[in-house]
């Protein structure tokens, strides 16, 4: 993998580059599509490849591993060969899920028990075991395996889990340096800065992760719950001690606004369910705002989604008659959203890019930030 | 709307035609997939048009008279600007959804008092109520408003729902006189052949309806229950009453094997929701017989859907693939399955089609029969 910084932003720390994979290149900043368990949901392969041009697409390790399971997906020749999609992919490390959806059985310096939240069996979750994981799943980007602590947090259990989570880290390097993708070919491992909102432990944390020299680096434990605000503060800390040379991403983040301000602080990735599943429950992330397109109030209004949008699903389908799909619980309503609002998401990257890349990023984000969430 | 009989078959009562609508040409025998609500579940509107290549969608007028209303699809200019589907479209008259949905109130000779099975809300449909709405919704094809008698169905309750679904036939065809489509284009009126499995009431409706001179005739109240047998014994009866120059629609059939058996008794349009209704559920329909997708044994078979398909679905998803999706509960399961299922259907009108034109149906159904059913 390798990171190149093509320009920076005159008013801001954002910047426009680019990150190379065995599987092609990705136009940073970027947005990665969530396919939980190898597929974006309501949307096909070919559609996030050519409708909405996703470079890059992340998918869960904690799902994949109990279903279908890693032997079926490493049989198929990993995850690329599996689902189809053969642009990068990044894999997280299973850990968020194993303490968002799973019954932790018991937690210790090695590892974590937990009971799967699908059918009750009992698994083993190490460093070791997160990396052995991701090399058969073949992700272009692995996570590293860490704690992602809860908001709030007290600062006594902040710390100890940042600690364990650099000890875990260790450990992933050590097993990744022993491995290698059994699919022939290259994948790098992004370490995760911890700390909750404390500066104190964010800075030892980004420091910690940035003496690994890792080929990229990730902002974990944000966008949990904490006030908008200190996760800017907390973003814009970390970044001024993540190396320049190499990639940031910002995990789990987040509604327009948070990614343009999170880009003008140098983030360069960002991932986020908000498009998919928000889509899904009828909000649609528009040029102008927010629809909600179940409301009564676009019952006969006619016109396209979004009439200068990219995508197909924003100029063939009107307002009413998506509403009429989500009111009468059509499948298509889904597919629809899905595909606008990953559209709007990559529309809004090309065009921070761009702004990123002839100077006039920092007008344009203010100007933007206040649009988007505008309640239409 | 225009038919013409291009070919009959040597060897059976198939044959091959064209129907003319003023939104574009049908070739028969033909299926028509169904969008109950307006929109073929888990399809899009283009998919539907460029992928599966249907040339005529069904829609239910029971479902679009309650959700969104007939006002709102009105003021769309009709069902096809409503949805986006340019070619032709059939909607049913709303009767056998009153039947099989909805909660019935009160039925008497002028009409039928219902509460739907949405909300519990109360409704009036009357023959001319069914008109009116079929007007406004603006379908090329409109069907008469029948009553469709269940299976098993006694004879003095079969001959007495007949001679209603007569008398509602003649005022349907007043109001259809008396009225014109609201979008400025023509539509026809399609009289339906009642009856239950009585040889002398199927022959008599039968006659009935061939003496309206109406544009198409169909077949209601088969493939409800009955035996196949007795479904195509009745077919066959009324194939050779109803007027050689029109085509004839058997409502609600069915599997490929039954549609490949009623082609060759001279049916020239067929609707099911199989292919979309069990394809949600898992069941695939291919040239080699019947696949449960969700069964184990497909779980590390990384071949195609169908290797030789006709759409992306076929080719751009492996069983495996498939398999994890459904397994997964993910959306996508549905749009592969739907997209493939319809495609298939297509292949085998096309096929069907082609093997009447050259003469060589008889035999090839024969074979196809066998084939189509085999479970793998």
């Amino acid at each position: 993998m390798n990171y190149t910084c093509l320009q920076k932003d005159p008013g801001s720390s954002a910047r426009a580059g680019l990150i190379t994979t065995d599987h092609g290149t990705i136009e940073t900043p970027a947005f990665m599509p969530v396919g939980t368990a190898g597929a974006v949901k309501a949307l096909h392969i070919h559609e996030l490849r050519e409708d909405v041009q996703a470079q890059i697409m992340l998918s869960n390790t904690y799902h994949l591993y109990l279903r279908p399971g890693v032997e079926i997906v490493n049989m198929a020749g990993g995850l690329h060969k599996f689902n189809g999609w053969s642009r990068p992919i990044l894999t997280d490390s299973g850990g968020y899920q194993i303490y968002s959806l799973s019954d932790i059985r018991k937690f210790t310096e090695d590892g974590v028990v937990f009971k799967s939240h699908i059918d009750g069996s009992k698994h083993y979750f190490t460093p070791e075991k997160a990396m052995d994981v991701q090399r058969s799943l073949g992700a272009d980007i692995m996570m590293a395996f860490d704690e992602c602590t809860p908001y709030p947090c007290d600062y006594d259990y902040a710390k100890q889990s940042m600690d364990l989570t650099h000890r875990w880290l260790d450990r992933c390097m050590t097993r990744f340096a022993e491995t290698e993708c059994p699919h022939g070919y290259k994948q790098a491992l992004f370490p995760i800065v911890q700390g909750s909102v404390y500066t104190d432990l964010r800075v030892k944390s980004a420091e910690y992760i940035a003496g690994k020299n890792a080929e990229g680096n990730a902002i974990g434990g944000l966008s949990v719950g904490e006030p908008a605000e200190m996760m800017y503060e907390m973003t814009d800390l970390i970044c001024h001690i993540l190396p320049q040379d190499r990639p940031r991403y910002l995990m789990g983040v987040g509604t327009p606004a948070n990614i343009l301000e999170s880009i003008a602080l140098g983030i360069d990735m960002f991932d986020c369910v908000m498009p998919t599943r928000n889509g899904r429950n009828g909000m649609l992330f528009t040029r102008d705002g927010i629809m909600n397109i179940k409301n009564e109030r676009w019952k006969d209004d006619f016109s396209p989604i979004e009439p200068e949008g990219d995508v197909f699903a924003d100029r063939e389908y009107s307002r009413a008659y998506l509403r009429h799909l989500y009111v009468s619980k059509e499948i298509t309503a889904s597919m629809v959203a899905t595909m606008h609002n990953l559209g709007f998401y990559m529309w809004l990257m090309k065009e921070a890019r761009s702004h990123i890349l002839d100077g006039s990023f920092a007008d344009w984000k203010n100007i933007m930030v206040k649009k988007l969430m505008k309640r239409l």
